[in-house]
C-alpha cells in the first residue's frame, strides 16, 4: 500500500493544479484558485469514497488538503509565466488521470474484490474532478471533446485490475497500467487520437425538431 | 420485494438508453457511450443509497452495470435508425422517471419510515440520472422545460406512498403509481401539458440589472 | 447545540427562498419551485453531511423539508412584487453562506476535531446549495463573478474556528462569525469589493489555441 499511496497524492496534486489553471483562466483572486484546486483535486476521489462507503480520504488525512493548497498559491504566482494555461491544463489532467485511473481501481478491488467496480471505479475517480472543475468553471468538458479521453481512463484500469488479479507486485501492476493510460490520453492530446464513430450524425436542438 | 426489483432493472435499462441517446447525439464514441449509460442509469440510485445511507446498489450487484452496458451496445449500433432520437430519449426518460419514482418511494419507505421522505426519494431517484446526463452532456436541462416533469415523478411517489401505507399489496401500490407518473408526464410530453404560471415573469440577464 | 441550531434553519429557510427566486426567474411551475427550494436549501448540508459521514440531516428530521416547502409556496405567491428578484436571490444568499459557513464549521469541528477540515466544511456547506442552483438552472454561476464570495464563507468559517478553539462560548464565536461573513459578502454585494487579481489574463476559447 506504501508505494501506490504515491499515486494518490500525486493525482491529487496534478488535479489541483488543473483546478488552478482553470481558476486563472477565469481571472479569479487567490481564494477562486483555492476552492477550484480544491474542488478538482479531491472531487474526485471524494466521489469514489462516498460510493466505496469508505471514509472520505480528505477528512482523514488533512496532508491532502494542504497540497491542494500549495498547488494553488504555486499557480496562482506563476500561471503569468505559462504561454497556454490550457494545453498545460490538458496535459497535468492526463498526468492525474492515469493516476487516478490506477489507485481508483487499486481502491476498489481492495474494498470489494469486484474487477468490474475495480474498473468502474478507477475510471469514476479519473474523471469526476475534471467533471467538476468543467462544470463549475462554465468551461467546455473535456469529456466532450472528440479525442479520446474515458477511453484512457478504462485502459489503465482495466491493465491495472487484469494485472493485480494475475497476481503481479504492486509496482509491477500499477506502472504498467499508469503508462498504458498516459500514453493513450497523452497520444489523443498530441495526435488527436480518436475513435471513428459508428455511423454518426448530430443531435438537433430540440426545438428544431417537429 | 422481488416483485418490485422489476422496477429497478427497468429505470436503470431506460435510463441508460437515454444516456447512450444523449452520448450519440454528441458524436461521441462507444465509450462515450458507455460512459453516460453508467452515469444516468445508475447515477440517481447512487445519489438516494448515499443519502439514505444504504449501501450503493450496483456495488452490492454488478448485475446493474452490465445492464447499463448492454444498452450502451445495442445504442451504438442502432442510433442511426432512428428517426429523431431526442423524441425517443424523452419518452424512455419518461419511462424511467416512472419506474424510479415508485422505485425510490419504495426504498425510501422501507428504510425510514416516512412518508415525507419516501416522496422526496421518489421525486430524487427519478430526476438526478437525467440532471446529470444533461449537465455533462451540455444539454438544456429536461427540467427547465416548459412541460410538466418533476410534478409526474412527484404524482407518482405520492400515490405509491398513500396506497402503501393504507396497506395495499406492494403490487397493487406500485402499478398504479407507475401509471400515474407516467401518464402525467407522457400526457405532458405528447400533448405539451403545463401548469399555468401564477404572474410569471422571465428573469432578466444578472449585466441589465441596474 | 440548542442555540447553533437556529441557523441551520436559518440557513435552509433563506437558501430555499433563492432556490424558488430562481425557479421564478425561469417561469417553471409551483413543482419547480418546490424542486429548486429543496435543491438549494437542502443541497449544501446534504454534501457535507455524506462527506463527514453524518446522517443526513433532513432523513432524521423532516422539518427541513417543510421549511423548505414553506419558502417555496410564499415566494410563489408573491414574487410578482419584488422589484428585482435577482438583487433579493444575492441578498438572501450572502445570509445563508454567513449562517452556513458558521454552521458548517461548527458541525466539522465537532464531527472530526480538525480545525482545517472544520473551515474546509464551512465552505463547502456555504457554497455547494448556491452552486447546485445555479448549476440546474443554467444561471451563471455566483462563484466565478468578480465580487469577493468563497472568500467570505472562508472568513466567517476560520472566524468561528478561531474562536471556538480559544474556548469561547458557541454563541460568542458564532455571531461575529457570521457578522464577519454577511459583511464582507454584503460588501462585495454593496460596494463591488474585489481583489486585484495577480497579472491576470482571460483565457482564450479552446478553438483558438494554435
Amino acid at each position: 500500500m506504501n508505494q501506490i499511496i504515491f499515486l494518490d497524492y500525486a493525482g491529487v496534486a496534478v488535479f489541483a493544479a488543473t483546478g488552478a489553471l482553470a481558476a486563472s483562466r477565469k481571472q479569479l483572486d487567490i481564494i477562486g484558485f483555492l476552492f477550484f484546486a480544491g474542488l478538482t483535486g479531491i472531487g474526485g476521489g471524494t466521489v469514489r469514497d462516498l460510493i466505496l462507503g469508505a471514509p472520505v480520504f480528505w477528512v482523514q488525512n488533512h496532508d491532502y488538503l494542504v497540497v491542494c493548497a500549495a498547488m494553488a498559491i504555486a499557480v496562482y504566482f506563476s500561471a503569468h509565466l505559462i504561454e497556454s494555461r490550457y494545453k498545460l491544463l490538458l496535459w497535468l489532467d492526463a498526468i492525474g488521470l492515469a493516476a487516478y485511473c490506477v489507485f481508483g481501481a487499486w481502491k476498489g478491488l481492495v474494498m470489494t474484490g469486484s474487477a468490474l467496480v475495480a474498473v468502474v471505479m478507477g475510471m469514476l475517480t479519473a474523471t469526476f474532478g475534471g467533471i467538476l472543475r468543467d462544470q463549475i468553471a462554465g468551461e467546455p468538458s473535456v469529456l466532450m471533446r472528440p479525442e479520446i479521453y474515458v477511453t484512457a481512463a478504462m485502459a489503465g484500469a482495466v491493465t491495472f485490475t487484469v494485472l493485480d488479479i494475475a497476481g503481479l507486485p504492486l509496482l509491477l501492476s500499477a506502472a504498467p497500467a499508469f503508462a498504458v493510460a498516459f500514453i493513450i490520453r497523452g497520444g489523443a492530446i498530441w495526435f488527436g487520437w480518436s475513435f471513428p464513430p459508428y455511423k454518426s450524425r448530430p443531435g438537433r436542438r430540440p426545438e428544431d425538431i417537429p
